[in-house]
């Protein structure tokens, strides 16, 4: 079923943040809330090693992002991250100041690599990697009170940071891109859901189990034909229409071969509802 | 005036499909209005060949697609399509799912490649296949009770289909795509028009009639222009911006020696309107 | 502090349009009311050199451009710009017209390599190459009256113009970027905030100051970050996903070599707002 040695993901035990499995569906909850949930070197590396682990996952089918206590994440922490980047530079440590922009990007770049796809539960605060994580989820959902900002102008950085000048063009256009990354202003919550950042808001106290019940919804469905809407999505960012064309030719006729097409099609001749098994 | 043998309009005789030409305007109608207008392996083979075959025809300028009675187009046959692929999958045909595939994806290539821009007049069902026609048309006018799915997740398929992990994100951002793409859930024609998928919604009653107004606006134009445009709306799809700039310097050099770029001029400081020739 | 000799604004002498420098912000007029600001030969020449002459300026560090009047720019005069042309095809002057449209992608290609961002502030009338001069900066206000049309079809050309294809698609999506280019119908104020054309709409008497507060408010910003940030986003326009998260780990790392960097860090630490240097 796979070409390499498999992990169950109740095997997982990070430390950095909170980890839990229900059915296919796992949820990451970032939780240092009384600091709004920040990033630290330790988080931002165990957030990358369980993404990249997820791709030799089979028991879990989708992941929901999230943060404790009412925000989801106010970025890099400014004494244990911020201050000892400065410190690099005060001591000229050019690779290792790349060292922590790779391993961020790695982040973003494992969350895309993944097979399932990844639905953020966002409320209140989700500023800068915080923001980051928000937009390299395939899927978001957050609350009228959600405030985010591509802040990295606000501490002297530029906003090309993990993908963004890349990415948030193509979600919301590149003019109000511009403006977020040049401005690092906060984004209101109705301003993200017309913009098509946010797929829809709902209450803070429904949108972790409205993102948990899309999750479950998704993982009961043809979870092999997910990862490889999740694979096309990627390989055809910037691909030429015509080659993309062709490679979703190749890849839908895979999906013909795995037995859910045939599930749904007996379901349907049956007037049944089809029972997917990811294969 | 061409580089290869032409073809009269008025000379096709497509069977699987409506055909009619007004003046520059060709209308296809999908019409298999007892059953939402499916396709099957002989109208898509025939969508293809009539859209390769328009690159060839001097005679019509813009194109309208619909469907009769109601509906747009419930995408392919359950009965005549999906069956009999799920019968090579079961019989191992890997050519003959991959041989679907690409005369499916041959047919948006088709769409793309050939001179008209492309009017989708949509009401009621617009789903899988349907959505694909509608998606690869260049403008898209529907109706206040248009329903659209990318439902090949429904299927057990991918979102990966003939084009659309590379060209809805282009439409309605990455966000929104991926929603319609992973759940397959339909989109309401108001959400439609708001996130830029719908150029706008018109009655039922009138909107194959809008559209085909603005085929024929269109056709009295510079029609020689106009597929400039689309060919470069084309191969500028992920090009370089700085190569793009340069690609349109000789694209806009060349309408610059067509007769209509004088006429324009002439018909200005004669302070009439500008008839155009095509030329 | 850069590799090459440098100029000052202030010693910018342009005939052609209006140019004025306070504090670090230059604002660019069009200044032709009476024709509500159309371009001629010697304009666009004047504006291509002025934005290139900017990657060597160290004063400026954010641009404004605006119109005299009332109106931002009714696009290439047809008097001065439009008749010549036509003369130039009438006497079969290929390469005449080919270095006009090179000349004016030029000035695209030099607004988006400039190291300061430019903020359009637009009122009244933007059409034709006014609407690319709109298009091809980084962020728009405008008032409840602009128009913006890219007529370019209506004076018998390609909707291919100064990169339209290549931008527009991006800035408000296909679907409606082929409507504005195929039919060249004006894009009103609304819609434009709608689509992520503008920013914001503001009043007509506010439009300027607002945009010389944004700009001055970027100026006062980590200014070197921000040419990072306009690089970046310029650079990854079609980059693959993968390797723009690399290019910003690099692009970041830089930024993170940075006096303003420190001076951010070092002002939150002493509860005070960080006064940036630019470098």
């Amino acid at each position: 079923m796979s070409g390499t040695t498999q992990t169950k993901a109740a095997d997982f035990r990070p430390v950095h943040f909170g980890w839990a499995v229900a059915g296919k569906v796992a949820t990451v909850t970032l939780n240092r809330p009384e600091r709004k949930n920040p990033l630290t070197f330790e988080s931002y590396a165990e957030l990358r090693d369980t993404f990249r682990a997820l791709s030799h996952v089979a028991d879990v089918k989708t992941v929901v992002i999230t943060g404790a206590g009412g925000n989801f994440c106010s970025g890099g922490d400014v004494h244990e991250i911020i201050g000892p980047l400065v410190k690099m530079k005060e001591s000229g440590d050019m690779q290792g100041l790349l060292a922590f922009t790779r391993m961020t990007g790695d982040l973003v770049k494992a969350m895309r690599h993944c097979p399932q796809p990844v639905i953020a539960a966002i409320d209140g605060i989700c500023a800068g990697a915080g923001a980051i994580l928000a937009m390299a989820s395939d899927l978001r959902l957050a609350t009228p009170r959600t405030k985010t900002a591509f802040l990295f102008t606000r501490v002297g950085l530029a906003g090309a940071d993990m993908g963004a000048c890349n990415i948030l063009p193509r979600i919301i256009g590149s003019g109000r891109a511009a403006e977020l990354l040049y401005t690092g202003r906060s984004m209101a919550a109705e301003e993200g859901e017309r913009w098509g950042f946010f797929n829809r808001l709902v209450a803070p106290e429904q949108v972790l189990a409205e993102a948990q019940a899309l999750a479950a919804e998704l993982a009961a469905g043809p979870t092999f034909a997910h990862g490889i809407t999740k694979t096309c999505l990627h390989q055809e960012w910037s691909m030429d229409l015509d080659a993309a064309i062709e490679a979703e030719a190749q890849a839908q006729a895979i999906c013909m071969q795995t037995r859910d097409f045939a599930r749904a099609y007996h379901a349907f001749v049956a007037k049944q509802k089809p029972v997917f098994g990811g294969n």
